[in-house]
């Protein structure tokens, strides 16, 4: 089905104009078709207003990026909980670097998508975070250090210890919890480094959406989960 | 074509779960039939996350809630105006009296939404802010006192002054500019008597989102448009 | 001197009409006379804009409500670290629940406090953001359900639980942590409930600053502190 | 009296170590010195966390940078206007570039300062918002060039323009208004200009507290008032 099983590659699509309105469709097309040839869960986030069209269209579970923690009705111009369950999206983004929430609603966020049946990925900047968050119990943590985001060397190059520590932290505090990383993620050795590392996958956004062939990256990283 | 002409009745689905997923969708196509069938233009807000999904399945305006006034790219869970073309909204609120903008802001959005071809639609509370945003020319301006908003009596019954004054002072200020009025529209009559008062239309939400027979509801509300 | 040593009743003046500008330092040189007389550590979180008005004045330790995780200097209208180190006060609470913070935020200040000598107080609601916030080890924790805060029936009385409970995990993550409890605080009884808790004291705010008496509400609720 | 006559020189104190808490008072002398000796208006706006201790020390006008619009009471860690008014400061900056506030904030603070005698000064950023800002009729606009703030050139010299229809438009919409101008401005020169484009003088920050010699500075401003 949908739900969000280990190990798992998540492409965050950002707000990139490469993967926004038509082209996010057809960009989690291609993450499908990989997904599918691969036999690696790929999991998409796409802008938040196209998130229902992009759950429409592809079979692979979609994230929502974020979640505003504010009730359904009153609350126009926000993304309540709701929304992102009504558009069939099966799980959430939370905290990410470029979206940051305060910690009693994240608690609270992990508690509401608990409850509605959606995953969630906690991102997290450094250990002290990881540790914090991971005493939340949300499905994943994702670790992913800010100055790294969108740069040309991979955090498990840059910063293996960080992967690593994370890891241990996290699960010492919460068991059963996913650990991705992100920050720099280009290719199948990226991934394969990850997974060595000892976590669940990755988290990225521009080395998939900004490739000139997108659908060539995301089988080299399918391929760097298999290894 | 989409363009918002006026006179126009604009339908704001907020985040009310009557109005979210398949059942905005649905909501949005009840608005262009009767549309089609009055020849009154109508015009709908869904949810974000519907977006893309909503002009995907209709042919009349749709309009985004609001625009985040950050640039596309780096900047995941936000709503670019690059995000809002690319789901193929022809226009959007801004400054919803649930989503209050900086002013700064609202004159930076409103030149990034002329030059990108989105119409405007600046949600002001009294007088002073109306003449306030009016000076920054969007294309409307819509007046709706927060106190009314949700509430059972129309704008145009509790508070005609604000209304008829609102469309002058934003008049005096820019000359070509659309007024509409909101906060308690519920039928027909209310629609007329904003129409009297000198607004070009009016912007309602639980009015037609939470009514048991929307489709009724919006043949009154046209019907009061074409007295 | 001034440090936050233990047991502690810190009292936050947030920012009511009775403990502003001139009566902010009254109210702080009564809580400095209990302080002598009884020999109970008493700290005080004056308004921002009496801050160095009140260490001016008294000797008893002096708090800030909230630093803004921003840089000293092009940051008008903020509070940096820097204006309140500059000030003289001793130390901070941080993300009271009238101030959450993000949590990336909680994390950087407790670190910049640490360095720059400044005693910081992370408020809680629940146990599991106790639990979070105790991973980033900051000097205190401060568990206060909102639902309790500014009522009648104090946390010790109406969640005893939630008081031991906070005590317990924050000390299991953080083994020297300071831990208070506070909502709903009004007298000796009170406090001596918290310290019997395992608490090391109490938070509160309008069971002084609003109290007839004052001075006489502080010399029972230290007497609280000392049975 | 302290009463914001015209012309004025406003000197923005921002959250600069060289002017937090001690050296806040200090500045604050310097700059009533000067006042005194040239019989020019000299306003400070300190660090929010000096404010009541900079009223007591000068004689001179002394404004807040910036005033949430929340409550006095349950509002730990904000600035409402109550804090402002008891700290005995007699005025207050809004919008400044580096706090800018949501369009209905604005309006409802200066109503606010205008019941409880505080002086406002609303910033602006170009010619639109002074106008829209103008017609809410605050005591005074600032308009400062965000990209000249902090600069080396003066908005006087760099865009004299922008000062002059500054000037137009908000007499225009409010003809009693005061009008100030700022971002780089740094000597008599630039003040006279200033004065010469229609001002009632300038708002400045930089060029007078990071200053190597503040007095002779202040002097050579007030000469410039004074041609």
């Amino acid at each position: 089905m949908k739900a969000l099983t280990r190990p798992i590659i998540v492409v965050n699509f950002k707000t990139y104009p490469e993967a926004s309105g038509a082209r996010s469709v057809a960009l989690s097309k291609v993450c499908e078709s990989v997904a599918e040839e691969t036999g690696v869960v790929i999991a998409v986030a796409p802008p938040m207003t196209d998130l229902a069209a992009v759950v429409e269209s592809v079979g692979i579970p979609v994230l929502s990026q974020h979640i505003d923690n504010v009730k359904a009705g009153s609350t126009t111009g926000h993304v309540p909980l709701e929304s992102v369950v009504a558009s069939g999206a099966v799980g959430t983004l939370l905290n990410h670097s470029e979206r940051r929430l305060r910690i009693a609603d994240i608690e609270s966020l992990i508690g509401k998508c608990r409850n509605a049946g959606l995953s969630t990925i906690v991102c997290t900047n450094d250990i002290g975070v990881t540790k914090a968050c991971s005493s939340l119990e949300p499905d994943f943590v994702a670790i992913e250090p800010p100055e790294l985001i969108g740069g040309d060397i991979s955090v498990t190059s840059a910063n293996p210890a960080i992967v690593k520590d994370s890891v241990g932290v996290a699960r010492q505090i919460c068991s059963g919890i996913g650990v991705l990383c992100g920050a720099g993620i280009k290719n199948g050795d990226d991934v394969a480094k990850a997974v060595e590392l000892g976590t669940d996958g990755v988290l990225l956004a521009s080395g998939v959406v900004k490739a000139g062939d997108p659908r060539k990256v995301l089988l080299d990283l399918a391929d760097g989960m298999r290894r």
